[in-house]
């Protein structure tokens, strides 16, 4: 789409995502379905008549929710960033998503490639009663789950390990090793919120987490069961994977910001 | 619908209930658009076979949500409150709305009459971009609000006083005169919380109230104007009336529970 004649003025833009990930196949752009990343090179598209791709930090599968998806994108025609704002969050609103931020980034920015650290947060509702304000965002578990054996059991993740019993089987990675930063477990009434930090994941690897440790939570399995399931590194070993409503893509972090 | 043959297996119930208002014309059964209490009287007759009248402590509008509505209701069937609970959910599940506690109580106990204090709680989005994961649950406001006019401008109608300046004009009330016991405005990130509490209300009184400060919040009016128009106890000098989407009725107490 661009060419060296306009490559001078060309802009590389920085800017974050929120959306309702119900309304999506996903972020990923596909042929019989609408994406997020459709949805917003679209909304591009109308406001600066440019056919780009816009360059997300990480995939969100259906469902999954984002707070603070980063992406990247260039844009030939001169614009302000209030402008590209206001103007993609209008086309985009009636999708349940918005540009929260945006700035000019560095022409080498790459919002997947120069990712220090993702965020990512999992809501349960740990009551009897269904969801009814919180239909669509959180996994709803009707059974008591026990916090303190799960929390024991998060802690056994910290670190640099294979993380292969929490591996999609589809997972395109080259490695099963992550080094996994945080995942804390806190309660507020009737919500358990997991925390969860790493450079990067493997494919489903945050559900497959929450999913398993939920096992611990019910008092299924046991702290050393777990232990046990996740050093087979073996994902039949592990726990069913979580359901994508209650995952958030929450932050991002880089070295810099422009 | 009952009758004295029966009215010694009655049993009267107490229930809190949460609710999307989205999805509904609001509280109040009407002919020609689906109310919460048509729902849930709907799902009491499939499951009791029996035509009740559910009494709510509270009427919301259409688009105000319920994070615990408390009603009451009488059945003849002999039922156990956890199979009330589990049959009425999954009845109410495509709507939105849920039986989040139950219990019985005594024969003379009314939702409405017996209401002690009535907690309603407002949220405004105050960021540029509109709401995508909190659409529908917000009041969305893109200008800057400024919290500490409003904190205390707020503090100035805490007590017993003449409300008519936050009174609807279709108020049935016999009197302007509330007692306001809280009214509290916290911030965390880009959402502001207004925490409201008083034995009873007026009609949109809160929605009316949060209107009114808002005006305060973006330095159109200073606190002086505030309590000028609060003083002059007639609607015409107040704010405009806050979106229905953003408050909640959230919580009712009662003497005791049963």
């Amino acid at each position: 789409m661009t060419t060296n004649n306009f490559a001078n003025t060309m802009t590389r833009w920085k800017a974050t995502i929120e959306y309702d990930g119900s309304l999506f196949c996903g972020w990923q752009r596909q042929a019989h379905a609408f994406s997020v990343q459709e949805a917003l090179e679209d909304s591009l598209l109308k406001l600066s008549g440019e056919n780009i791709v816009v360059h997300a930090a990480g995939r969100t599968d259906a469902g999954v929710h984002a707070a603070g998806q980063v992406v990247h994108f260039d844009l030939l025609k001169p614009l302000k960033a209030h402008n590209i704002r206001e103007a993609v969050n209008f086309y985009l609103k009636p999708n349940k998503a918005a540009i929260t931020e945006i700035e000019p980034a560095a022409a080498t920015f790459h919002a997947r490639f120069d990712a220090l650290k993702r965020h990512y947060k999992y809501f349960i509702l740990n009551r009897r009663a269904p969801p009814a304000l919180l239909a669509g965002k959180v996994w709803h578990v009707p059974q008591i789950l026990n916090i303190t054996p799960m929390q024991e059991a998060a802690q056994i993740l910290i670190g640099k390990h294979d993380f292969s019993t929490f591996r999609a089987a589809d997972c395109q990675a080259n490695s099963p090793i992550r080094t996994l930063e945080r995942l804390s477990i806190s309660c507020e009434n009737d919500q358990i919120c997991f925390e969860v930090t790493a450079k990067s994941f493997l494919y489903h690897q945050v559900r497959n987490m929450v999913g398993t440790l939920a096992q611990v939570g019910k008092n299924k399995w046991s702290v050393k069961d777990f232990e046990a399931a996740f050093l087979a590194a073996n994902r039949t070993k592990g726990g069913p994977t979580a359901p994508p409503q209650g995952l958030y893509f929450w932050k991002v972090d880089y070295n810099e910001t422009v």
